[in-house]
């Protein structure tokens, strides 16, 4: 449990009285309460109204805040303040301002505005955390720090760039070691002295969009910047832990967002917290897959849903509103993939500024007789029903689907063979064809323990890091299913290639050898052909963008390509190993090929769906505790839709009613099916 | 008449004898006279000419010039040549070049090159006028000051950010009103010291595009610029005015260009003049209604066609040909909407540099023997024969259409609900179908007089301005007709939205509550179907964009959404409101729609077409004098068209024919047909 | 014979031992001869291994690599190791980094990167060069020298910026000289001192994607950078022969690589040599065009292909393999077309940094069992049976094709009349009107001697350099046949405009006068409708983009225009000027047009193409030499392929076999066939 003052799923959001006044204040008390709201986010972006100037600290309408929301029975998410840094200290201490990717300095606006290493920064965001922790740690309506918000993007001063070179030294002693990791004899670039480094950047090693000459410098720069901004991070909750002992504190991740590695950032936060803000065109399978991976960060611990709007965003290119059930229908989503949270961005909806568009629990016209109110309401209302039944429920998946950041930012560096590799989009297509069979998967590291897996997936796994190849070997050896694809095993841990063929350190794993790659624009396909039919596999699919031209070597070939010269090469392999199997998919495949690949590989291991049959666009999950186990079913579609739920009768913890072998599920309805282990 | 010395539609335009010599200037005197050209705009770009370095002046070539021209009968529009600084003045005072969106300092180059807060450039432009305005204020050929040319752009530089504080101490007077007008307690921006705001740039709060963190700042930084320019204009014509008393004074505008507030630009300005320059794709209407807008500006009063191309343009993707006939026909649309000028950018073409492949009236070539001189020629005999028949001869429309810069600043700011809103599409929606059915209107400002005309249409009136609403309900009170759409009455003038339910201060005018607002993008659409028919409205329109949620407080429902959740909800309301209507169109609807309504709604005022029947492609307007009525036909398609003109029985002032009920227009031919009223 | 030494078609690539070890230097050797390898270039990016710092060079490695190779029957192509230079010079003196097109400073970084006027750079590039001279002159291995590695970018310092002034100083002499070239009084930008001249870059004159507001400032830009890089090369090569007395110099070139004006460059070199990179979508015309312009660079003498990949690149966005059989028939392709030399680039894969994934001879599985290698090997084999048969051989077109660097930078900086002039596919057009037909053409410069062709083809001839009109008129006047299209003829050297008529110097050789020019957008097509049958041309073709409106002054019309205002006026004329005539193509046609036409225009004047008929997708190319006649005939299609060879029987070089009136070429297939002269 988050935090047992307040032990059911939180139901709340960001909160910025400090944008308005007293009259307000007593609507908000009045709404909450109407919603059920229970916890509020504050002070997120009020560091100039806290801090004044240099010396001067002003907590005043801090303290009244928390005093009124504890009273009104809301407890506190207490941010530190620091997402934004106050205008006068741009002004006063130019190196809290950013320079960005064509050397240009900054100047105060925005947020994502302090370089992480400027030392004004660290010392006054230090100083502010700290200054929190002693005033507030004892405040009844506390639950949780928030550090900062929403970390991210890069700064290339000169502070990085010496910073840099004091985390290279760390990282690989001598320059010498720096020049082979980068293979600095391409292109002459050896370095001779650690000052002739320069940051990678507009006006040095790389253009926009991921280009660059070195991958080897960019992708070091990339882990350097994820380490500074969690160093901002470790900063605060150090100062927070001087005071604060037991209280937990996290700080507001963002999903698949590429900048930051996150399996790194998990291990400093106490609980995982993310921001869901799924486009128009966001797939909800890939909403389903953020949320697993979220939960993945630390290993299958329930997380928090920090932020997800009420209706509608802002910042799109077309902010729709969400239609009447899926704001509803979206947090049970949460819910059912781990959040023990459900909370809003914002409260309040601003007057002024670029989020005065962005929707919010109380919207403009500033009472409850909306739409999005109403709808607000009624979760409020089923939530504190709910009240502790679900908390701390744990996912049981038997597949586990590695996602990597290093791996990510390797790939998407890489000068060649196409610029359309997207590693979510290749990665989402495994765990869609899982999602739309009804069968879980976690995601987890490249790091992670596989041996609680019947089957391990590695979607493009073109660096291979230390240990990788070896773990792999050894759960395949002890009867583990383990996948993966084409452009796979191609890079060390520093973008060196692997010699003597690819797939590099999983060939033997794998018993092939892919002799070359070959890349064609999108819509220009090859076929998958199967030489007998698996699982429901049979006759040809379509594929696209990457073909790798292997050889079997002790692979059993299981599909071949169907045209171009490289007609009857093999597509689609397994090789035994040990007790396993490991398969390699030669190319990128449709959505066809791709359910019955999976499905056949789960039957084969007995990993069984979650319902025996789901219909197009009903999404299942499963959550675990103490014995009981929960059957959330989701209708993403408009329409109502039958769902068979299997032989076991079980019950609606939302409405009650019992289910004995299939319901009926309404358009965007939710079903919480408790069944009886 | 713009002055007396030429009583008759001043025809000429742009001209440069600087880069010629005697024999060329010989051939002008004579093809001038071929052509019937009487008036030529000179010393636009002749700074360096006049002055060579900081203290000389050499007005001999200007003098010869001025002469030469008024000994052949031609009157001069005498510039003030500070359109762009000498490259000296750029290498001595660094401060005349601009500072561009990301910082970076501008070298010498281009045009609209200096900085409008420069000291530099505001002492030698207030300089050179004065003693152009001292040596030529009495010379006989003089007609007209032209300052500078074309005013535009941004810049960013050190002493525009010191004057932008003197701005916002000026109209706010304290930084306390500052940071609540623009809501800095959003991201915690509050300012505690003038020093601390800095330009909204790429560096601060804004992104290309018009994205911006922080509407207000951008927003009244666009205001600065506006009168920062418009500053340097009045820096000029004040030292004019010192020597020149009576010669009336303008500057060149450009229709709809979006950096300049025109209707605060027009109360300085003596005349208003435009350089009109329509692409490949722009609508024919869509000339038409900025032309209407430029006789707005100055509320009705006739106004000059400064610039236009005899033949075409160089800057354009496709530089098409005006094809035969279209140079004449659009001179006329001009002189039907309003203009007492006809006159050409430029009368000889360059021979280097950027603009020598715009048209001119002399061409390349030389000579005489061009279907563009011959055209030209035959324009200018024609209007020679007309004389000062329709000088300052005005329109009479009996509908007001809005057209509000500020508005369409910070429309475009906005961040949300869509990328897609475009302020001059939705005018010109509202404009086209008035424009098809032959009606007159006037575009006119937010702060305009709407007590003379019966209906007035003020399209996505996002801003509402003080006094506007009030404004509003008086005029719809007594008895008018008053319209407006979607995405209105959100925001007051310093971008911060007007809570309590939108339209904010024009709900109540409306009798109605917008609760949300929904966007899909183009090409997804939903349907406005009508409750009973209204005029020719029936059935059911296409509608797309935006889409507002209202509830009718009061208002007629006339037609509802036709799909989606909001089906049922209504599209179009009218609320009866004292003597008058008050119309609410919630989306963006197709032009079948849009001609329905409008024309309902004009028939419902008895405000009546000037023609009974209007073929497609056919343009009417009128114009009237001393109880004379001069009605303008013109055909824009390639075929002759029939036009129906009612029982009057008029005679055309061009071929001196009679008609009688009806005439025959051939293909891109003109009209202008006396009615006595 | 470009060295005795190795008197046959080298055959190798880029090599750098200098990122390995001895292990793999021994496969190297291994598969070196397995493959036929007897040539290397070396040293092209190893300034930083050769010059640790400021005073020391090191030579060590280069001593036992250029050693190694020789004993290994293996020669060399030394580079001068100053393609990129080292980090601590970029450290030490920034000089030798660039300042990009908005004043930024560049840092150390990516290739191509010394400003071609840093002291610095020129000071150590031409140390270098010396050095390597002194050290290497004697090598037996040494077979030529390589200057630096594909000259290129634009600089714009401050050094480079003086530099400038220095140059136009010698060019102009006089500042009014200048003002006069460029045009200044337009827009009032008259120079009265030099140093107000600033480089035209984003900051002053210019956008991105060659627009300029003075295009004369622009051009002489371009001109003086070619200029500066060029300087660079002789200042190399200058060092090189204070030592080397008759080992050839070269740089490699880039085909028809925007920059650099080759044809100045080529007087400077002892043998072009290029690097040939056809992306996904470049016709194989295309590709042999620009062998034909290279082989024209020094008036037909053969060149070296100096790099090609083996299998696939790195830096296109689908980097496609080439297909079995397309490396050899390319390389046979570049033999054909005149080259003594099939290389690659590079023998053995990177591991690292953004080259890795381009393809190698020696793969990264390291082994000689691959597609790719097996394919070099064989073509090893039979180029080392071809010996010196083909060495030196020439070709004897009778068709020459104007290809003009200065006018294709004037053309594409111009300021309308379309943004869609490409002056590289509009001189495509005509090639592969000729290359499908089989005519043999030479691409000349506009300097050239036209008295050895019968027919000289000056494809959108924008300007006209003093004595082009001369010499054309020569040419015509003594029976030879000119061509020349729109858009001719329209300015001088420096861009400014021939006034007087289009096409200007041009118009009394073509007896036409183009009155104006329309230019539509691309879709949007007029047709040339044939006045009579003119060889096989009849009926109407399509054209499109720019459209001259001409008038025959003498000329005959052959046809006109189909529709629009313009139907009627003369598309296709031809003027008959002393012996000879003078063609005239007034707008963009398609390609069944130019077939026909430059059909009937070659039969006319007796061009024969090489053999009476040929397939779609097979080329023929010829070379002779010593009374013996080499007649290519390439296969580029996929399937096999029947080509009449004619009366002569033929035996083809490389199978041996004799063909006699008619060959089946296989699927990518090439023959050499000798025939008797």
């Amino acid at each position: 449990m988050i935090n047992d003052k307040l032990p059911k799923i939180w139901y709340g959001g960001d909160y910025n009285p400090e944008q308005w006044g007293p009259e307000e204040w007593k609507e908000d008390q009045r709404m909450f309460k109407l919603a059920g709201i229970d916890v509020a986010t504050i002070n997120v972006f009020s560091w100039a109204l806290n801090q004044p100037d240099e010396d001067t600290y002003d907590f005043g309408w801090l303290d009244e805040t928390m005093d009124r929301l504890h009273k009104d029975g809301v407890g506190v998410v207490l941010a530190t303040s620091t997402g934004a840094h106050p205008a006068w200290m741009a002004k006063r201490h130019p190196d809290v301002t950013r320079v960005d990717f064509y050397g240009r300095k900054r100047k105060f606006g925005g947020r994502h505005n302090s370089c992480p290493n400027s030392p004004t920064y660290r010392k006054y965001s230090r100083l502010m955390a700290g200054k929190l922790a002693e005033r507030y740690k004892d405040h009844p309506a506390l639950l949780l720090w928030h550090v900062s918000n929403e970390y991210g993007g890069f700064c290339y001063c000169d502070n990085c760039a010496a910073e840099f070179r004091v985390w290279l030294q760390k990282r690989y002693g001598t320059l010498d070691a720096v020049n082979e990791a980068w293979n600095t004899r391409f292109w002459g670039h050896t370095f001779y002295d650690w000052d002739e480094i320069v940051l990678p950047d507009g006006l040095s090693e790389e253009g926009e969009g991921n280009v660059s000459a070195f991958q080897g410098i960019s992708l070091d720069y990339r882990r350097f910047m994820s380490d500074s901004l969690l160093e901002c991070y470790n900063i605060e909750a150090e100062a927070i832990r001087e005071h604060s002992k037991d209280v937990p504190i996290t700080t507001n991740l963002m999903g698949t967002f590429p900048l930051l590695n996150y399996f790194d950032w998990a291990k400093h936060m106490d609980i995982v917290s993310w921001d869901n803000y799924p486009s128009l065109t966001t797939p909800v399978s890939e909403t389903a897959m953020t949320h697993d991976l979220m939960r993945g960060l630390k290993h299958g611990a329930p997380f928090m849903l920090m932020e997800q709007t009420p209706s509608q965003q802002n910042w799109q290119a077309y902010n729709s509103l969400k239609r009447p059930g899926v704001m509803r229908l979206w947090s049970y989503q949460a819910v059912a993939r781990g959040a023990d949270t459900v909370m809003f961005f914002q409260m309040r909806r601003s007057k002024g500024a670029c989020e005065k568009f962005h929707g919010a629990v109380i919207e403009h016209v500033g009472h409850e007789n909306t739409r999005v109110f109403r709808e607000v309401a009624q979760l409020g209302e089923e939530l504190g029903r709910l009240g502790d039944t679900l908390l701390d429920a744990v996912t049981e998946a038997k597949v586990g689907i590695v996602y990597d950041w290093e791996n990510r930012w390797a790939m998407e560096l890489s000068s060649g063979p196409t610029v359309e590799l997207n590693y979510v989009r290749e990665v989402h297509k495994f765990y869609d064809a899982l999602f739309k069979q009804g069968i879980e998967a976690d995601m987890i590291s490249a790091q992670a323990d596989f041996s609680k897996y019947d089957i391990v997936i590695a979607p493009v796994m073109y660096m291979v890091k230390p240990g990788f190849a070896e773990k792999s070997e050894a759960f395949t050896a002890a009867g583990g299913t383990f996948i993966t694809t084409f452009f796979s095993g191609i890079v060390n841990e520093t973008d060196l290639v692997t010699l003597g063929g690819y797939p590099g350190e999983l060939r033997k794993l794998l018993g092939i050898w892919a002799e070359e790659i070959d890349a064609l624009p999108l819509g220009q396909y090859n076929e998958i052909v199967m030489k007998q039919p698996y699982g429901k596999l049979t006759g040809s699919y379509k594929c696209e963008m990457l073909f790798d031209l292997i050889h079997a070597e002790g692979a059993e070939v299981l599909a071949e390509y169907g045209s171009d010269f490289y007609k009857g090469m093999p597509a689609l392999t397994v090789n035994r190993f040990g007790e396993g199997k490991a398969y390699y998919v030669a190319t990128s495949a449709d959505s066809d090929f791709m359910e019955g690949f999976l499905g056949a590989v789960c039957a084969e291991k007995g990993v069984q769906p979650l319902v025996p049959e789901l219909p197009a666009g009903v999404e299942v999950a499963r959550r675990v505790k103490d014995g009981r186990s929960f059957l959330f079913v989701l209708n993403h579609n408009a329409e109502s839709a039958t769902v068979r739920t299997g032989d076991v009768k079980r019950r609606d913890l939302l409405s009650g009613v019992t289910v004995d072998g299939a319901a009926e599920v309404p358009g965007r309805g939710v079903l919480i099916l408790e069944e009886a282990e």
